[in-house]
């Protein structure tokens, strides 16, 4: 008998007190392992998520969460080979593994450095700008992310044992939100054995991660409105899932990426002959045969206008005449098995409800005699364009149906009887019809690639999510959203929006907010190390007088001479200015005149500058005074700085503003750092 | 017999063809209207809005959606005193009145406002910074947010008549999704009423709202992957929708906003003597009296320090016992009726489950043998902190229950025992305490209000939800989200990531992305007003040399003297720049200079910067050339010009970047526009 894959619970690797169920080699149906979860304390993991994992990761920044996923990226990758050898018994191609696992580690790494550079070195994210809700300032409003309290649960997709779990792992890790990784049976054992590499390695928080192998059993019972589940498979579950109590009356976070009907729009320019032609035909050949089309994302409908499907069809079939179905680990083989034969017989199946109104047009039905899921890829033709199966049923599987349109209208139209899809590509050189369709197609889907000889060579396909955009769509795509960079993280997290003084939003959001008491002191905040400087150490810099004369002299020097600055008469009829007023740039930069500390010390650079209004016109003779407050500071996790970013006002001798901005500097940590 | 309620359906009034059910007047039980939807043709609703409302709405920019609401919400608030007069049969004093038509229509007014400063004048929204997804920069990603082709379904709560449904209104039509409005049959006259005046302004376009009076029948059979239910109310009845198979299946998105145990927390500093014991105990009777406590965020759950639970009850009963219940028409009423008798009975159905934790400390269950709905607050005491009932027995009426703690950690778990609230206010002056208990209870939080004297003057209060700030919570609360300002337009919309060559972003975001080719004309870009001017309009300036002597000069100039500008042995040291550069001000003015045309004409004024980023040093004798190309156009609805926003890329002699930014400027439209 095979071994029985382990859950990870509790801190424990756990075995099934039954000898479990049977996991078969996609190649050859012979036995890899064998599954079971009996015995298993399903609500000591979610006890010990939250009591456990949570809090450990709560005492993480997101910038050292980010160093923890960026660290267990590179180990996995480095160790990579023996997934490789597993997968090959999941029926994948060494092409079909690295879309996988390749795939999986890199969204991880993508994470790993999204968060670095797009995250605070903090736990909390403020969300958008903050809200004056008075007149006097004394009142606002802020909108801060914090992170749910309970566990994520994961219950992903036989198809991508590898990507599924650290495609759903990476954001909820980065939200401080434990995870319980729940894999599809069928290819578990890949997904324990990576799982096994990330405890080895010690790299995350005990309890950030469990792995639960087998049947959920009563899982969904246990959690409540802090936690989440996100399920990725078959519409029917996903439905039965949100029916679930703990869905319906306690709050859980449910979301849903199910299987859809992909459609794939050549545009009318693209005639054959045309690069555009020869990369759609070779895209939908990709998409059918990689992972031998068991992709959620993968091209189930082709629509092409109706003079070009003959055109298509020849095409398509002339390349599916060399795809080599086989087991993958021989030489030439393009097209491996499905996952079981089982998975294969379903396909079947579907394939023959399609049949009702569609024609096969390449490849059959058939299956050879050998052990393994193989079977061949299966082009159809669609009898009618508005057929109903040719938009509803989908054989997860190596198989695609060309469906002929008539204009743009209808290609839009027809790409909207899916229902919902997670992805459409659209195949044109021309701007305004790839405009119209996308714009027309964009409310039923989560991703759209627009393909074309200009960006075919960096494209990265139909089929592929990216962790920086967002994996997902609406209606019978599930009407979940994953990945998308950032936003994927902060579907992990509460919003809320905070109403209170400038005082307690600066202490609640570690950023200086206007109307919060300044820190003048003595020491130039500029000599301030970055372990020295607090949120709210401010320099007043002037006044200093810009006569007419600085102003001339400014135009001449940088050869702005805006007739603003330089033709009183002209300045005059303005309807802005009423007269000569100074440059912006030029109020700037007296302003930096003005705080600025000359001799070297711990601010290394300005690197930028954000926000830069100039809101009351700066006339001749106006004494210009400016108030540099440190607003935000941010010390780099691998650097021996960190960022600063600094509030500055400029006023006039009236107290109105001049210019509001933000100034960005790096500021050295301590030398003994 | 009274008025049978009309509903606006197809573009018509439409009465019900039997006799309906009596609606009573909460002062007095008399009849006010009656209500019935018997005989409307709803799948003709929900096909009036996708085939009328939604191609009318998606012809108007968010700008002139933006222009709509504003007027509807000048003419509403023009003839606001018959929805007062009106409001009176609800049972809601004058104070009642304004929250619910005053707060209704200023929410309108807010979204108006908000859609024309903060969304593009354009039919989609560009979400997020553009991703590079391959080296060569041939390969985007941009997200966008596109209108849902279906129709927004909002079911309302009787207790806001007005403001419940316009908050919900408001949103969706300026995401340009067509309304159907389905008010709880309660208060529908109020709503019928105002919806009537709307139908009359004539100022929303036929189809983009529809009125239901009277049962929802089979609505939700109607609905799919396009289409939305917002529901307010209680948590059963949400979950009960949530269970319908348009929901579970068709993917029909489901958002709720239930009653939840919304807690005050009085801080360990505030005791009795201070401003804030004050503040606290004030605002716990305008929670209980206002609406006669019908509001789903009422403080339920008064939280105090164990050893301030007598003074808070007593300083609340001294209050409490100057409360005047009664016809909210008389002279002197300060807290009129629940909405009915039925309701009231309700209330203190529950008031009772909560007696077997609880004890009444203040008021009683006694009801006087008046026919309208009044009844007495009712304070209750705690008997045990932890005590189920008290955290999870909603009495919707005058009824708060005030609870010890010990200690602020007690104080999150106990907060944290509502499974999910609306809100929560924080009395308290301590600006660390705020942040420990904000950070500690904001997860199970839609909103937080943290109040004390600084801000108490301005606080809009513990139960106002603000047109810009979330309202919502998770788990009890019902999980949903509204309002947030553009947030909440942002959930009638498809978020789909689209990715493109430059120059098919371009195309399809109204916006010009790098990479996409720029058209330099003889014509300088500044001298093409609003009309003439076209993305991708560009100026080529340059090269300047910029040498030791410009770099010294403007130092002196400037007062900017920062040793990487001046002193060449201390700049060699400095990492980054290892020798003297020249200031990033100094950069981007010689740019301005070498961009700008210097004649009147149609740029008025360069009134910002974005995002300015300095990212090659510019060394002594480097020559600069700067790179100006219209980004995106977007002209005022109201005024005689419009914002230009510029990608400005200045290049040194080796065509690395020294600084990027985008150049703001208003540019006038043609004369005679």
């Amino acid at each position: 008998m095979s071994r029985l894959l382990q859950s990870y619970a509790g801190g424990h690797w756990f075995t099934a007190t039954d000898a479990g169920t049977a996991l078969l080699n996609a190649v050859d149906s012979s036995e890899v392992a064998r599954i079971s979860s009996t015995g298993l304390d399903i609500a000591g993991m979610v006890d010990y998520a939250r009591t456990v994992g949570g809090p450990a990761l709560a005492t993480l920044t997101f910038h050292e969460r980010a160093a923890a996923l960026k660290a267990l990226g590179l180990a996995l990758m480095s160790g990579k080979d023996e997934f490789y050898e597993l997968s090959v018994k999941t029926g994948a191609t060494k092409r079909d593994s690295a879309i996988d696992i390749d795939g999986g580690i890199g969204t991880v790494l993508s994470y790993a450095s999204k968060a670095k550079r797009e995250l605070p070195n903090d736990t909390i994210i403020l969300d958008g700008d903050v809200e004056r809700l008075g007149k006097q300032g004394t009142f606002l409003g802020q909108h801060i992310y914090t992170s749910r309290r309970g566990v994520a649960v994961q219950i992903n997709a036989f198809n991508f044992p590898v990507w599924g779990f650290l495609e759903k792992l990476a954001p909820a890790f980065l939200a401080g939100v434990p995870s319980i990784v729940k894999p599809a049976s069928q290819t578990a054992y890949l997904t324990e054995l990576v799982f096994r590499r990330i405890i080895e390695s010690g790299l995350l928080p005990e309890g950030s991660v469990q792995l639960l192998a087998g049947s959920a059993q009563d899982l969904l019972d246990h959690l409540g409105g802090q936690d989440s589940v996100a399920f990725t498979g078959s519409a029917a579950t996903a439905a039965l899932l949100r029916a679930h109590p703990s869905v319906l009356n306690e709050g859980v976070h449910f979301t849903a990426e199910a299987d859809s009907l992909n459609a794939s729009i050549l545009g009318a320019d693209a005639a054959p002959g045309t690069p555009e032609f020869d990369l759609y035909v070779k895209q939908l050949v990709t998409e059918m045969t990689a992972k031998a089309g068991q992709k959620c994302t993968a091209i189930r409908r082709a629509l092409v206008p109706v003079d070009r499907v003959d055109d298509v069809i020849s095409a398509v079939s002339e390349r599916l005449s060399r795809v080599v179905v086989g087991n993958p680990e021989m030489e030439g083989v393009t097209m491996g098995a499905l996952a079981s034969t089982d998975q294969r017989d379903e396909v079947l199946e579907s394939v023959r409800k399609l049949c009702k109104s569609a024609d096969i047009v390449y490849g059959s039905l058939d299956i050879s005699s050998e052990a393994g899921a193989f079977m061949s890829p299966v082009l159809l033709r669609a009898k009618d364009s508005r057929a109903p199966e040719v938009h509803e049923v989908e054989a997860f599987g190596p198989v695609s149906t060309v469906i002929g349109y008539s204009g743009t209208a209808e290609a839009i139209e027809l790409a909207a009887l899916g229902k919902g899809s997670l992805v459409a590509s659209v195949v044109t050189k021309d701007s305004a019809l790839a405009r119209d369709i996308v714009l027309g197609i964009a409310p039923y889907h989560g991703r759209i690639l627009v393909l074309n000889s200009d960006d075919a060579k960096e494209s990265t396909g139909h089929g592929s999510p990216l962790p920086v955009l967002v994996h997902g769509g609406p209606g019978r795509a599930g009407g979940g959203e994953e990945l998308g960079g950032i936003r994927g993280v902060l579907h992990h997290m509460q919003r809320t929006a905070v109403q209170a003084t400038p005082e307690i939003l600066t202490a609640v959001g570690n950023r200086w907010y206007p109307g919060t008491a300044r820190t003048v002191t003595d020491v130039h905040p500029f000599r301030k190390n970055l372990a020295e400087l607090r949120i709210g150490d401010t320099i007043v810099g002037g006044p200093r007088k810009v006569t007419r004369a600085d102003i001339q002299h400014f135009a001449e020097f940088t050869g702005d001479t805006f007739y603003a600055h330089t033709d009183p008469e002209a300045a005059a009829a303005n309807p802005l200015f009423g007269g000569i007023v100074a440059h912006g740039y030029l109020v700037v930069s007296l302003a930096a005149g003005l705080f600025v500390d000359p001799a070297p010390g711990p601010v290394l650079a300005n690197f930028g500058v954000d926000n830069l209004r100039f809101l009351t016109p700066v006339k001749a003779d106006d004494s210009l005074t400016v108030t540099l407050t440190a607003k935000s500071i941010t010390p780099r996790t691998s650097a021996n700085y960190g960022e600063v970013r600094w509030d500055a006002v400029v006023t006039n001798q009236n107290d109105e503003v001049a210019a509001s901005y933000d100034v960005l500097t790096l500021v050295a940590k301590p030398e003994s750092e």
